[in-house]
C-alpha cells in the first residue's frame, strides 16, 4: 500500500531491507539507521508489526531512525497494536518532545470494523495542524464519524475480543514445534492477530495440502514460510491438527 | 476544489476565463476553445453550470474544447444536473464515441446527501478501467456504499424535493427585476439550485442590509452580485420582501 499510495503523489519510494539478526525478520536499529541515512529520506515508514512478519519494532530501531535524520518524518504504522504482547512498548510513548515522529492506528484490526475505512494517528501539535491543511477536504463521510463515535462508546464491548484473539495468536506460536515432522517448524514471535510460521520445506506444497484439509491460510511468497490469521479456539485446533497431519505426511 | 485537489496531486493549474457574450458569464465555445489550445492542457475542467454564475454550458462549448485538443480528458462537472431547466441538454448525450469525455456528478446536492461524500461519473469503459487502476483502494467505506444503495432504492422519494426547489429557483430568477429599485436587479438563468443576481451598486452593502432583514445571502465576491438558494416557498417570499425592502431604501 504504502509504494502505490507514494507513487501516486509522485513520490520515490524505496525499499529498506532487515538486517537484524535472529531469525532474519529483524529490521536492528543500527542497520535501519544506516539505511536511512544513505538514503535521506523526507518520510520513513516503520510497521511495527510488519506484515506478514508480525513481531513489533523495538523502541531502540524507532529512536535510531529518528536520530539517523534531522529531517525526516518518521511514521510508524501501529495498526495491530491492540494484539500486541504484554511489556511490548508503543511508540506512542515516544512522542513528547520529539515532532517528527507520527504513530499511526486503525479501526480497522482490533476493533474488526475495516468496513469503515477509519485510521487515526497521534503526533505533536505542529504536525496535526499541517495535515488539516493538507488533507482532502471531504475526508469522512458523515455515517463513517457517527459509526466511529458509536463505536468509541462501545470500545469495551467491541475490543472484547481482543483477548480471545491474542489467546489463540499465543497458541499458534507456541505449539507449531511440538507438531509432526520433528520439530522443524517454528512461528515467529507474534504481536499481531496473524503469525508468521517457517521451515517448511515447500509452502506452496504445505498451503496446498492444508487447503486439502479445509485450511486456507496465506501464502505471502516467503520462502519456507506462509501466514495464518488467528481465529476461533476451534480454527485454531483445526488448522494445528491439519498442520501436524500435513507435516507427518511429508516426513513419512 | 479543483485548484487545491490539482496542487496536492502536483499539478499545475491553470484558471480558464468567461469571454463569451451576454452578461460576461457566458464561457463562450470559441474563446474556451482557444484557451485549450494556448494551454494544451492534460485536463479540462467544466463546471455546468458553474458556481456562482448557476447556467449550464451549452454543448457546443463542450464540443468545441474537446475538438480543441488531441489529448486532454475533458470533465464536465454536472453536480447540479437535477436542477437543471427543462430542455437543457446534459453532456452525458455526447459520451458515445468521445472516449476523453467524461461526466461526473454527485449524490451531495439534488439528494441532500452532501455528508456521505459520495460522487461518481459517467465515462468511456477504458476510462473507467484505467480509473480502477489508479483509484485509491480504500475508497467508500461500507456504510457509505450501504446509504447510498437504500438512496437509489428511494430515488423517487429523495428526489421529489427537486421540483418543489425548481419552482424556487425558477422565482428567484423571474421576480427580481419588478421588484423595488426600478427594476436594476437582475439574475442570471439558473440551472443550479441558487442564483446569482446582479445589478446592486454596492454588493455588501446589500448583503448586511439583508442580514438586517434576516436574510442571510452568500457574498461570493462578484462586483455588484450575491447569490442565494433556493429554499422553500416560505423562504424565497421572505428573501424576495426583504430585497425590495432594501433596494427601496436604497433607491429612496
Amino acid at each position: 500500500m504504502h509504494p502505490i499510495i507514494a507513487t501516486g503523489t509522485g513520490s520515490r519510494w524505496v525499499d529498506g531491507y532487515r538486517a537484524g539478526t535472529a531469525d532474519g525478520f529483524d529490521l536492528g536499529a543500527a542497520s535501519a539507521a544506516d539505511q536511512v541515512r544513505a538514503v535521506d529520506p523526507d518520510v520513513v515508514f516503520l510497521c511495527s508489526p510488519n506484515n506478514p512478519t508480525g513481531t513489533a519494532l523495538g523502541l531502540d530501531v524507532v529512536e535510531a531512525v529518528l536520530a539517523a535524520s534531522d529531517r525526516a518524518l518518521v511514521v510508524v504504522d501501529e495498526a495491530y497494536a491492540e494484539f500486541a504482547r504484554p511489556g511490548t512498548p508503543s511508540a506512542l510513548t515516544l512522542l513528547p518532545g520529539r515532532p517528527r515522529l507520527v504513530v499511526t492506528r486503525t479501526m480497522s484490526k482490533a476493533f474488526a470494523f475495516a468496513g469503515v475505512r477509519l485510521g487515526y494517528l497521534a503526533a505533536d501539535p505542529s504536525v496535526c495542524d499541517a495535515l488539516r491543511l493538507v488533507r482532502l477536504p471531504y475526508h469522512l463521510s458523515s455515517l463513517t464519524q457517527a459509526a466511529a463515535l458509536a463505536a468509541l462508546r462501545h470500545a469495551d464491548l467491541l475490543l472484547s475480543t481482543v483477548d480471545a484473539v491474542i489467546a489463540q495468536r499465543d497458541r499458534l506460536v507456541a505449539e507449531p514445534p511440538a507438531l509432526g515432522g520433528g520439530g522443524r517448524v517454528h512461528a515467529v514471535p507474534s504481536d499481531a492477530n496473524f503469525v508468521l510460521f517457517g521451515g517448511l520445506a515447500d509452502a506452496p506444497a504445505t498451503w496446498r495440502a492444508l487447503l486439502a484439509h479445509d485450511v486456507l491460510v496465506r501464502d505471502v511468497g516467503l520462502a519456507g514460510h506462509l501466514r495464518v490469521t488467528a481465529g476461533t479456539a476451534e480454527e485454531t485446533t483445526a488448522f494445528l491438527t491439519a498442520l501436524d497431519a500435513v507435516l507427518s505426511e511429508e516426513t513419512a
